[in-house]
């Protein structure tokens, strides 16, 4: 920014022509003009600036960027750390919050929000719950309200079906499930706002990974239904939360 | 036979000793043996003798095959005949019947048939009806009653639960689904009986031409449930059958 | 309805008795109850009653549903018609609208709402505009506003810069794209809002007919992108005004 | 339950109207009405609760299920168990039988049934028998008669047809094969009730664990023939005592 | 040819140097030396010089080829001509045969060859048959005997197992088979010679053009088996009488 | 440009301060600052402005976009354009050429070059020629001389070889090849310079339309080959003159 | 065998009828008629009974498998053996050979035979060794000469011509290569014999464990080729065996 | 080449005849005439003889290797080697250094060259930097100039517009990425030379061990950009080192 201060400076002390100062903009690095500032931006309005993916990272280097981000004064999400690398992060950061079943390690130092829109998080079978629990807290830590229902698969679709009238009131569905992933267009088939279809790697033989439950979503017959990555639970959770919180902010919202 | 009978004849009259009759033996076909039985009694169980595949034969092929059918004495019936082969059949046989929706035709001259068991043929969208008929007039050519409800897909599962009541008294269910194909394992889930899962190749971009369907339905969370090929019609309405007739022989069936 | 009433009114009356009350209850089509006040709220509350996929249906077909919505008093939207079906269409329907890149039709006989949200639409090539055409029409029908940028891929990231200013105010965009189906992933960058990934078949060899596309939206690196099937531009349209719809009514909004 | 008969009290002594019960009604938690009762129902017909997928399951999460389930008085199958976590569980419940091939463990203290049905349980080679071995345990759980014939694949075809006579009097079968899979085929051709094709992970290379024999069976030419998914054992023992006991119901049966 | 006896010629006569011929030798093309002798002895020893794959070329091209050939005195094989364009080549070759089923052209002008070996041609269904015969005009015009047996597929094994004594004197098996390929492995559990597994793609569905009998034969269980091309009846038919030629060569032989 | 310059204006006149300045920067359109530079740049090295790729564009599309860039003063390169449309287009450009086997058209009206840099063009069938032949015109259009040998796979490796001392020039190779696509490596293994691997869509059953041939020259194991796209001849062209421009304006080169 | 010669003894005294005679050879069990006889005879003519797949059994269990054929007195071969289980094994036996690359072992106790026909072994990289070693082992077990020649791929021709020469007395290749696996391509366009193509899991990316040789050796462009399973060592070597056996007895055989 | 040598003696000599030489000739192991001189001069102009593929080798096998090129003279390098390997390697071998990140071993004894034209090597995520690594150390081992930035991925795109100006002097781009793979994408449309897209096996779900970053670079909608095998940074850095070393011998060159 000095460097862009400094040619216009000049400019207009008339020791440089307005060709010149067109040429020096040409080729000024693009962070001094706008870029650094949509990315200012998008820190700010977010309200949280990095996720921390923790699974590729030594304790260590996850450790020292925690640090540098608790020093600017932001929160910090840190996901897919498992037992051990969360012990000896937590060592270091005593109001670290450990999201065990989520795998997740959260530190909320930011000034308190009041939370706004509502989350409904499903998944279909046991196995998928930490799956959808990374995205539970990922919500959360966005600052919206989640309402988590786990194993509520199509095989018993009556503990579906019980839910209906306590899930009115949510903004946004994420529904997780692994083999056949057909949940999420039975919830897509039931509710009136989006539904955002989680895979999950859950099942044997022909599950092939979460392959087949993530075909099942993109194909899901449900309109207002896509889909994220396979066991992508931060993904799921940090889209429904864009999507409550700007719905939660509108005095008719989705849900009535 | 006769060569057997000759053998055994020159054996007993003792023009040739037991090791020759054993050598014999060993090198007679098959046939005079044991298979041709088997394959004689499987004609007379079944109650028809072959399903004649017409997509890839043409009318006058499909015709002598009926012709010489018709002969015998027994039923015929014939698979994907698209609308003109279907139509230069039928000049020769006025007696046969043209199932248009499920591409068939039917000759049904042998002896008539108590129905026995039943057979719930449901499918997921309208789509899916030329295969989900093609079950149905494979079931009943078989001799069992068939119960059809179609468009009953997951995204408006009302119109399943819907059919709950009705739906008690089969033995079996055919269920055919193209897209995400995750009717059967909600239909699995409600009901006490064999599911037969039949993909579709239903559905466009990642339906895959019914691999969505197929893997959906092999990782199906509802027990009960197998699976046949894709678009395979004939293949689950003759399960179907099978099934069904055993279960309907019984005095206390499947249902309740 | 009315057979529910019945049964009350000879409870009340005392000519049953409270358990034969809760015998038919068990029993009664679930429709009477609450699912069809489910699919009724769900007409209401949409604005639309039913899509019709014109794709695998007959002009005939076609034309009946559309008489009996026409009827009905709501508007219709037929998608995936292609020019000779949509003439014979148009003939019965003089009010209707032909979109022809987008291969829909649509008739808007229903009271005027107030458009609502904004749905910024882009693709990369000009080889997608059908399916974008077909998510933009749709955002239309369910009465949001629409901002359409094409042909701004990725290999001339410059154009896409230059509509960064324009496209603050949208509340969730489609991004369509086929090939290697990078330019979600950009969007999603540059955005603070949800990004919808339209993946289409454009593209030869190793394009798989859209399968290269999914996968790289599928993993797009970029968080706040969910993905729909390979060419759903309806379902990436309907998804798209459901999230502006409920933020576009809210004081704040997405955008700052 | 309850609640329901206090809204019909309420309603019968005029304390409310009738629109006011039907309002109550449409909200009522679907188990109070009828689903409740057809899981109930179908506990009771199947004759066990619920099957434990021992795989993803702690030694303490399985044995506290196993405990409740054992209070409730019904019989209690746990899959896939290996060695060390079934000893463990093994240890709590001294009348339980460990399966080892079939890495199952079994509580049967529930009043024990006459057999019902005969099932034919047939694998390819020596590496498949433990998956042949969960679907036998499951399907003598359920109350049926076993017949285990190992080791008969297609490459010496005698080892199968000797077995001719002894397994006529089966009214469904099994079959369990990897590599090319194609063992269900033959069966198919020589029985005439139904065969369920239970395709292994055996095999290296193009076996592609298990997708080749998957795809064998799906595929095969012999009709009556349905397929589960990889290693499925379970679910195909389940389907298959679901078969056999309503067919062995009957007086007349398959075999005959 | 012409340039080596110079360079010889002038070193003999002391016009250059031994190096010099050294290097010239190093710069020679290759055919001169070598290669082009290495491949007029194979068009010598196999009895053939080129076959003509006809589905890509047009009825010009492959007129022009017959006739260099033709001069050349040489025997040609087309394969893989339809129809019209077969026509349109045998109107200008007045001895040239068609072998309709087959979809093959070929002219014998070359001197007669005794035949020398046996190759067994099987296939499992009806609609193997133009691969298989492709298999056959090919051992045949190679100069070996054949023994064909269509339609003798798994799902009737008896039909198989009553070729058992006529195939005795066969050297090599080339096996045809769509849909779940089962048949090669089959017959390499009967016979004690090689078998070529040719998949074919006949079926539908899952049997994905072939691919699910590619797999099939590549995972088979019985020794001795080999796979070519899918449809590739030609390869299949070439390797089998390169086996047989030799084979039938011997005193010995293979069979018995 | 012209806002920017009053800006700039405004300032010197010291009617507005830096800051407004600054903010004025951040929010201009890119284009008016770089990009369009950079674009501009692009063509003007490059020495063609854009391709089209005529196989998605009718006729009449791809007229008025060739006249637009003919008036610009540029040349003209189509592609894919079929024998129908391309006698359609040529009526209106008196001087277009029609590179028939490359189904190309291109206009060379812009300033000749002096040809740089030589490209070495195999493919290993006749079947393979289309798309080398695009590679070719391509490569020619940008400025390049080629070299091409078709029809030298390598079933027939003397073919290859003898061309080994013509080849020595090159300065970079595009090597065609369907079914197995092993030329590549051979020739990677024979040459000095970068090989440009280029699968085609050119065989039958297994080829799986150019999956094998990808397949085979991305595992190549000869260093220095580097693969695009199926059927990508305009690609593999557009890389191999970029890479032969720059190489052959070196004093050295890329050979010895 | 004994049950028969009752039969027929009762028979001939008159004891029993003809059709008796003939009822009871329907019903025998098929080993007491033909096929111990062909089971036997194969034993007899390929010099060896069963070929034991170590990789999934026990020490223990291969154990007792070789004992028990040690007392038959033919030969055994133990493949897919690692170190360990190895030594395990070898301690019971002291005669037996540990081929340590092929990582198999053989036990040699029956009577020596005279080699028979020459196999060529080729591979293409040395971590193709241990397959290509387990096919020689194989062949040479079987009473074949076996010419190895490894390490001889495509990207350096020049190592594989050198051995033109030396080959030439070869009846069949066995040509083992990962990566693209070219080398059979290249292989079968030389010599005038059987290639057999063995794939091995060589490789990585986007070699897919075997998958991309696999492809490349199904879409050979040589005819003469055909393929085996991925790092199936042992099938290649047991086809090759039994071609070169039964050409290496022909006073001409293959080469000349 | 002693024995061309006295052939050559013996014919100048008169005691064979020119065609006795020719005769000879044809016969000649390969090498002795010219492929031994191509192998040699590749070792020359490249600069360096083998490149060590460590993986598949042990420690023992790495350091014979090693030796005997150090003897040789030339320099080496050894990639994929890991941590312990390395270390003892190193032992052996004093002057040898460990590029740590890049898993890679080099031994520098040649004569020093000026290094020559420059490589660009961007990644797009702190995961790929190994691959990348890979890809430089071979770079400057082959004697170019390497210009890194990692971590530059599209998802922050002002990151990658920022180091614009820095990059207008390379020759080529090496450009590595996992998940998406969209990277190469847009350096392709931003720069006007070679890029080597390099997919990595980085990622999750369905990125399907680099499978989705593949396919997106193979369908790059921008030219001049060619792909090489899923995280094979030997194979990209091989490559642009081949291109940037002609291209920088250049006056021109590409940057301007």
């Amino acid at each position: 920014m000095e460097k862009l201060k400094n040619i216009l400076s000049l400019y207009k002390r008339g020791q440089i022509e307005m060709d010149e100062v067109l040429g020096h903009l040409r080729k000024l690095p693009y962070e001094d003009l706008a870029f650094a500032k949509i990315d200012h931006h998008r820190t700010l309005r977010r309200g949280f600036p990095e996720v921390v993916f923790g699974e590729t990272k030594s304790a260590e280097h996850i450790i020292a960027i925690v640090r540098s981000m608790e020093d600017f004064g932001t929160g910090v999400l840190v996901t897919r750390v498992h037992e051990n690398k969360a012990a000896q992060v937590m060592e270091h950061f005593p109001h670290m919050i450990h999201h065990r079943e989520a795998r997740a390690l959260s530190l909320a130092k930011r000034t308190v929000q009041t939370p706004q829109g509502v989350v409904g998080i499903l998944c279909a079978g046991s196995s998928d719950i930490p799956v959808a629990e990374e995205a539970a807290v990922t919500v959360q830590f966005m600052g919206c309200h989640v309402k988590k229902h786990f194993d509520v698969g199509v095989a018993g679709l009556h503990r579906l079906l019980d839910l209906w009238e306590e899930l009115q009131d949510c903004h946004v569905f994420v529904v997780a499930a692994g083999m056949e992933g057909a949940l999420p267009s039975v919830v897509g088939g039931l509710v009136n706002c989006p539904v955002i279809a989680l895979p999950t790697s859950v099942g044997y033989g022909a599950a092939f990974g979460g392959i087949a439950a993530l075909l099942g979503m993109l194909n899901s017959c449900a309109p207002g239904v896509s889909v994220v990555n396979i066991d992508n639970g931060f993904g799921a959770g940090y889209l429904a939360a864009m999507i409550a919180r700007s719905a939660g902010a509108s005095p008719g919202g989705t849900g009535e």
